[in-house]
């Protein structure tokens, strides 16, 4: 069996931003009384959420996981929180606030994409809030039935919500996109859309949309938004995305051609980019100033697993 | 850049079932416009559904893709019809039929599973009936607004739905699931579902939640369903699974533990086989009757690679 196990362990994933959640989620045992019989419990633990954004303690113990009396500052709204599930020290429950002002010091609003970096938070903590932000999202868009357009009502400590009044059932939503590093010869594949900071140069990416392979999307979506043909497709790494509550599939793929005609309105430039070239981009010492997206995206891993091999 | 690329290809995925799809989808030129642009065109072809099953036609040109005049006689909701895109002959259109009653001779009504291995239906068709399958059940499941309770329309071919009251836009939607092969020396961990026809064993599989990678996933799920510990974890392949829309991601692990406790709500039965033993089950051969998941089936892929390593 070692023909099938011959990767790193532990896996490129596990190095990417939101995968450090190590919260025990017991997801089968789930029930419609989990969130508070964990609500009850002495030991349980909180991450307080403004919108898109988490409360850190910014102080000698810096932190995003407060304490029951931390928390109930912060007005939070229980009726709306999510049992995560637990680590060896008791329940860990996500929960919004009702707060409209900026938190008092020592505590400050993060989004979810500055905490990735931030010395305040830990890479644990920075995945327990990307679980929590995806799942408050999907409550915020779930408020309704989509079949019949009544309320409805969460149970299963956050993880479903149900229509009392035709009996649906829905399950916290998760949309898979692939984002890919297509490679020909000495060269990659970086496009720039438009949203981007100046100089900066990333993988392509989209939505994996129904009735698709893993494999066939990278082989759209590259072609939609570059004119590039791609053959092989092979998998490196995943990665949470909390924007809402994505799963980014990371690619490497063969491209079968060089001609590039980019969408404009995705891509305001697409370009092919020789390893050397990278390897500065990656570094930080481009002449030009271009630049890479940041270590823990999974986009940089793809860019920097090719640079570097 | 061999190293990146050393797999076969086409890839395993392209072997599942529901993977032959080769509908242009020109997913990023959909626009209000599309669909009636679409049913305009003379050279437009149908796959028209029954709820969750497909109309195909059994005679000397058996097909599930229909001509308009075809089409017509089983009364298709044309405000509900969806544009798939298009292939070298046209427009490619799902529909729902109106009608209540079996269709009349030549045309039967096939479940999506009965057609993955009926010879009146391509691989091609069946990939483009996964796809318009996972797309009516989402439209069918969000006529109304998750965030205020209005009415939403579909639009973009209907690859959209927008709520015109409070201007949300929602897209469709794929459920990543994942799905594993633990082995351990020369042994696959293998379980038996309550629904699975007699005798039957297969893989584990669970959905992927948000806040999760690929890899945890596989670990969480194959943890709480059997009690083994997973370490490596490797991907496979992929298949477009339309119940109701999810993408399987098949995974071969490398299990650390052997003492199976599992979960009983999920399965009746789970245990280790060795690898003649699978061999007969895939052979049809076991003298206990023991059988695995059909050969289309990701599940069997994943079996199949392990057992004839």
């Amino acid at each position: 069996m070692n023909r099938l196990f011959d990767h790193p362990f532990p896996e490129p994933s596990a190095t990417t931003g939101f995968a450090g959640n190590r919260i025990v989620r017991d997801a089968e045992k789930r029930n419609g009384q989990s969130l508070q019989t964990a609500l009850a419990d002495e030991s349980a633990r909180f991450h307080v959420f403004c919108g898109a954004k988490a409360i850190v303690r910014k102080d000698d113990r810096p932190g995003a996981t407060l304490s029951r009396n931390e928390t109930l500052v912060f007005e939070p709204d229980l009726n709306a929180a999510i049992l995560l599930g637990s680590d060896e020290a008791g329940p860990r429950i996500a929960v919004p606030s009702r707060l409209s002002a900026e938190p008092a010091e020592p505590y400050k609003l993060y989004d979810f994409r500055s905490l990735l970096y931030s010395s305040s938070v830990s890479d644990e903590e920075a995945g327990a809030i990307a679980q929590a932000g995806s799942l408050l999202h999907w409550h915020a868009t779930n408020r309704h039935c989509g079949k019949c357009g009544s309320p409805t009502a969460a149970t299963n400590g956050g993880y479903r919500r149900d229509c009392a009044a035709c009996g649906t059932n829905v399950f916290p939503r998760t949309d898979p996109v692939v984002i890919m590093l297509a490679v020909r010869d000495d060269r990659c594949l970086l496009g720039r859309s438009p949203h981007f900071p100046p100089g900066w140069f990333s993988t392509l990416a989209g939505f994996v949309e129904p009735g698709e392979t893993i494999e066939d999307a990278v082989r759209r979506e590259t072609f939609e938004e570059s004119g590039i043909r791609i053959g092989r497709v092979r998998y490196h790494a995943s990665q949470p995305w909390p924007f809402p509550h994505s799963l980014m599939i990371g690619c490497h793929c063969e491209a079968l051609t060089e001609k590039i005609r980019h969408d404009e309105n995705e891509l305001e430039d697409c370009r092919w980019f020789d390893r050397e070239e990278v390897r500065q981009m990656l570094a930080g010492n481009h002449p030009g100033e271009l630049k890479c997206p940041p270590s823990k995206a999974v986009a940089s891993l793809l860019i920097r697993a090719w640079a570097e091999a």
